[in-house]
C-alpha cells in the first residue's frame, strides 16, 4: 500500500525541516529596515539572498527589481520614462520569480509578499537581539519572523514539498512570485513597480501571504481587505488670526467649520451621513454575518487590544462587522488656531481636516471622492476658502465564499491543519489591491501568523508549527488550485 | 463780562499745551515694554516717572506699587501673604495717585491705564525710531502714544485745567489713578493688585481710559465691554494613536468628539445652542439697536480691518450688534491626531479644544461654566475621558445709557467737541471689568483714540487735537461728575 499524498508531504516537510529554519534563520539576519535609510544596503542583500534562494529552490526564474528612481538601471526600455509614482525618489528593489507548470494551460498563480521589514532595536524591549534568531519554546523570535519574511519563506519548501508529493518536475500551476522590498514603508513604487510589469505579473489568483489567522486554535482565511481613500481639507478664514473680542460672532471661524464637518459626517446611528457614501456597499447576507458570528470573538479582549474602554460604531452591526465588512469615516486628524498651553482669544486664520474613509466591495473610490467634495463644498460657508485634496485610493478586495479558488485554498489548509478552516476579513488595506486592480485577478490571503506574533514590536516571534502548516498548505494547494481552476488558455 | 468756563479752559489748555506735549514725549522715550525682560528697568523708570509727574500735578499722594513676587516689599503689612494669584512671578509696578478733594462729601473717581507699551522695533515697518516721539502732521508718533500713556496722560492738564476754570485748590472729586504695568501682557496680577489695594483704590465710578471713538469726525463714548470664559476640553480615547484599518468605525474617536462638540455648538441660526446660555442675557432694547444704526459703519471697510471675506453671525442682529452687544462661542483653537505632511490612518488618542465665551451683561460666568460643562459631558460618549477647564473668567461690564455719571461724560465731552457724542461698546474684554468687580463701582469709558492710531501696530499715533479734547472733557468733568452723583458718605 503506497503512502498517501499527505504523509508524503508530512514526511518530506519533516526530512527538510532543520535546513528550511536553519536558512530562514540567515535570512532573518539580514536587518532589511526599508525606513531606515542606513539599511539600504541590508535592504538590497535581503533581496539577492532571496533571489538566490528562489534559484537554489528550483525557480529557473528569479530577479531582482529596481524601484524608484533606480528602476531605470533594470527595464531596459522602460528605462527614464518616469512611470514611477514615486520616480522621483530611490526605491527598494523587489524580488520576482517564476516557475512555470510544464502543462502551458495551467492556470497561473502570483505570490505576494514582502521581505522588508520594521525598525527594531533592542533597547526598544526585545529580550534578545531582534536580528538574531532565537528558538524557544517552538518559536522562531526575530524581527520579521512572522511578517513577513516567515510567511514568505514556506512558500519554498511547499513548493518542493508539492513536486515530491506528486512526482512532478515543474509545479500543477504557473508559479510566480512578487516580494516587494517597501511594504514598511508604505510601499510607495509598488504600484508603479506592478503597472510597469504587468505582463510579466500576469495571473489567474493572487495569493497573498502577509496576513494572518484568527488564533493558533482557530486556524482561518482572509477572504478580503478594505480600501482607503485619504482626503485632507484646508480651510482658510481671515488672513490672519483676528481678535475673538473684536470679530467673533461676526465672521466665519475655519476651525468652527472644521469641526461642523465632522460633527456631520455621522448621523445618530453612527452611519456615514455623506449622500451616496453607501451606494452600491455589499451588504453582508445572512450567511456572512452567521460565518463572523461563529468565531470566538471576545470583546473585552478586543479592546484591551484597542487600548480603549468602550466600543462605539454604526447601529445594527457588531465590532467584527463594522471594522470587516463595513465602510467608515474616521478623523485621522483636525488642527487649527492656538494649541498651546493656557489661552488665546482668536479666530484662527486657518484649520485643517484630515479625513480617510474604509470601503467596502461595491464602493468605488472616485465616486467617493466626488460624492465627499460635494458633501465638504456645500458645508463651508462664504468666505471661508478652501482646498480638499485626495490621495491614490486603495480599492476594497472581496473575494466570494463561493470562488473555487478560495474553495481551494480552504481546502488545503484544511488538509494541513485537520481542522474546519474559519472565514475572516482584514479591516486595514494593503497594496494587495494594486495586484487585483491593475492584473484584474481575484485576491486571496494565505497567511498563518497569529495575533500574538507581535509585528511591528518588540519580540515578534513566529510559531514554528503553524510555519510548517504554512508549508503544508501549499504543498496542496498548487494541486488543489490546478484543479479548482481548470485549464486556462492565458 | 466775565470769561465763560469753557473758555477759560481752552485758554489754559493752549497755554500749557507746548509743556504737557514735551512731558509726554520724555514719558514715550522710555520703552516701557512689560513684555519683554530686558525692559524691566524701563518699566520701573516709567513708573517712577509717572509717580513723579503726578506730584508734580499736584496729586499730594503718588507711590509706586509693586506686584507679583515684588510685591511684598512695598506693603508692609502684606508681605508674604502671597494674596496674588500670580505671586509666584515677578510683576511690574503700577502706579497710584491720590487727589482728595477738600468737599469730603464729595463722590470718589478711580481712573484707570496703563504705562507699559506692546513691544515695537524700527525693523516692524516703522518710519522712524518708535521710542522717539516725532511731531508731525498734528500727529505724535510713538509706541505708547494712543495706548494708553497719551490717554493716561490727558488726565494731568485735565485736573490742572479743571482746577483753573473753577478757582478751586482741589478737584471737585476725590480723584484717584491706578495706572498698571502689565496690561500689555495680560494684567497677570493686577486682580490680586485690587483686591490688596481696595480700600484705598474705593470709589463711587470708575473711568477706563483706555479705549477709543468711532472715528476723528464721529467722538463718541463706549458703554461697555463684553466678558470672557475661557474653556479647555481635553479628550482621551485610546491609550495610544491606534491602527484605523484595525479599529476604525468600531472605538470612539476622540478628535471626532472634539468636531461634533463644536459642530453642536450653535445651531442653524448660529445661536449658542448650549442649553441655558442666553439666560438672563440683557437683550438690546429698540433705543440701544436705533444708537448702534447711528454709526456710520461700513461694512465693507469693517470687513477689511477683519481680514475676512464675509461676515457670518447669530440672525437677527448686525454685526455691530454682534461684536458689541451679543454673547458668543467661539472656537479659538481644536487639534487632535496627525497633522503633519501627507496622511496617517489612526485613531487618535487625544483630542483638544479652546473654546471661549463672549459675555454680555447679565450672564454669570460661574452659571455659564456650569451650563458649558452639563452640556459638554452629555456628549462626550463613554469610552472618552475628559478634562474640563475653565480660567479666570471676565465679567461683562455694561453702564445703563441712563446713568448719572455716563451722562455727565457725554455732557463733558460734548462740551470739548461740540458736537453730539454718539454711544459704542467694545467687543473685547478687559481687567477694568476686575474693578467693577472687586470695588463694587459702575465702569465709564473716556477714551478719544481712533481706530488709524494703530494700537500694537507700527506707526502708533495720537491725533494732538483729541488728546487736548480729552485734556478739555476731564477739565469740565469732574465738576460735572460731582453734581451728577451728589454728596456721599463713603
Amino acid at each position: 500500500m503506497s503512502e498517501s499524498p499527505d504523509s508524503v508531504v508530512r514526511t518530506y516537510i519533516q526530512s527538510h525541516r532543520a535546513a528550511f529554519l536553519d536558512d530562514l534563520a540567515d535570512w532573518l539576519r539580514i536587518p532589511s529596515v526599508s525606513a531606515q535609510p542606513d539599511h539600504d544596503a541590508d535592504v538590497r542583500r535581503s533581496a539577492d539572498w532571496l533571489a538566490a534562494k528562489l534559484r537554489e529552490t528550483g525557480f529557473p526564474v528569479a530577479e531582482v527589481w529596481p524601484t524608484g528612481t533606480g528602476a531605470g538601471a533594470g527595464t531596459g526600455a522602460d528605462a527614464g520614462t518616469g512611470a514611477d509614482a514615486g520616480a522621483g525618489t530611490p526605491g527598494a528593489p523587489a524580488v520576482f520569480a517564476e516557475w512555470p507548470s510544464d502543462d502551458p494551460a495551467a492556470p497561473t498563480v502570483l505570490v505576494y509578499g514582502h521581505h522588508d521589514v520594521q525598525p527594531a532595536a533592542r533597547e526598544d524591549g526585545w529580550h534578545t537581539d531582534p536580528f538574531e534568531p532565537v528558538r524557544r519554546d517552538g518559536r522562531i523570535y526575530a524581527r520579521g519572523a512572522a511578517d513577513d519574511k516567515g510567511q514568505v519563506f514556506f512558500h519554498t519548501l511547499g513548493v518542493r514539498a508539492h513536486l515530491a508529493a506528486t512526482g512532478r518536475t515543474t509545479p500543477a500551476v504557473h508559479l510566480k512570485l512578487l516580494v516587494e522590498g517597501e511594504e514598511e514603508s508604505g510601499s510607495p513604487h509598488f504600484r508603479a513597480l506592478v503597472e510597469r510589469h504587468a505582463e510579466r505579473l500576469a495571473a489567474d489568483v493572487v495569493i497573498v501571504s502577509d496576513t494572518g489567522m484568527w488564533s493558533e486554535t482557530t486556524p482561518t482565511v482572509c477572504t478580503g481587505m478594505r480600501g482607503l481613500a485619504e482626503c485632507e481639507i484646508e480651510l482658510y478664514g481671515p488672513a490672519q488670526d483676528i481678535h475673538s473680542g473684536s470679530f467673533g460672532g461676526a465672521v466665519p471661524n475655519p476651525a468652527t467649520v472644521a469641526g461642523r464637518l465632522v460633527g456631520a459626517l455621522h448621523d445618530e446611528h453612527e452611519r456615514v451621513a455623506i449622500p451616496g457614501f453607501y451606494d452600491g456597499v455589499a451588504e453582508l447576507t445572512d450567511a456572512e454575518r452567521a460565518l463572523f458570528a461563529e468565531l470566538p470573538f471576545d470583546e473585552e479582549e478586543w479592546l484591551r487590544t484597542a487600548r480603549s474602554l468602550a466600543t462605539l460604531g454604526e447601529a445594527g452591526h457588531s465590532t467584527l462587522e463594522r471594522v470587516w465588512a463595513r465602510p467608515t469615516a474616521e478623523v485621522n486628524g483636525i488642527g487649527g488656531g492656538y494649541q498651546g498651553e493656557g489661552s488665546k482669544t482668536v479666530v484662527p486664520s486657518s484649520a485643517l481636516l484630515k479625513l480617510s474613509f474604509r470601503l467596502v466591495a461595491g464602493q468605488d473610490p472616485d465616486r467617493i471622492e466626488r460624492s465627499v467634495r460635494d458633501w465638504a463644498e456645500q458645508r463651508i460657508p462664504s468666505g471661508v476658502r478652501h482646498k480638499i485634496t485626495f490621495g491614490a485610493a486603495t480599492r476594497p478586495c472581496l473575494t466570494p465564499l463561493e470562488h473555487p479558488a478560495l474553495q481551494a485554498v480552504v481546502t488545503a489548509m484544511g488538509r494541513a491543519f485537520g481542522q474546519k478552516i474559519r472565514y475572516t476579513r482584514e479591516g486595514g488595506s494593503g497594496p494587495a489591491a494594486d495586484l487585483q486592480d491593475v492584473l484584474g485577478a481575484p485576491v486571496l490571503f494565505l497567511g498563518i501568523s497569529v495575533p500574538s506574533d507581535g509585528w511591528h514590536a518588540p519580540n515578534e516571534k513566529v510559531e514554528v508549527d503553524l510555519l510548517l502548516k504554512g508549508v503544508e498548505t501549499t504543498a496542496y494547494l498548487w494541486g488543489d488550485l490546478a484543479a479548482a481552476l481548470g485549464r486556462t488558455h492565458r
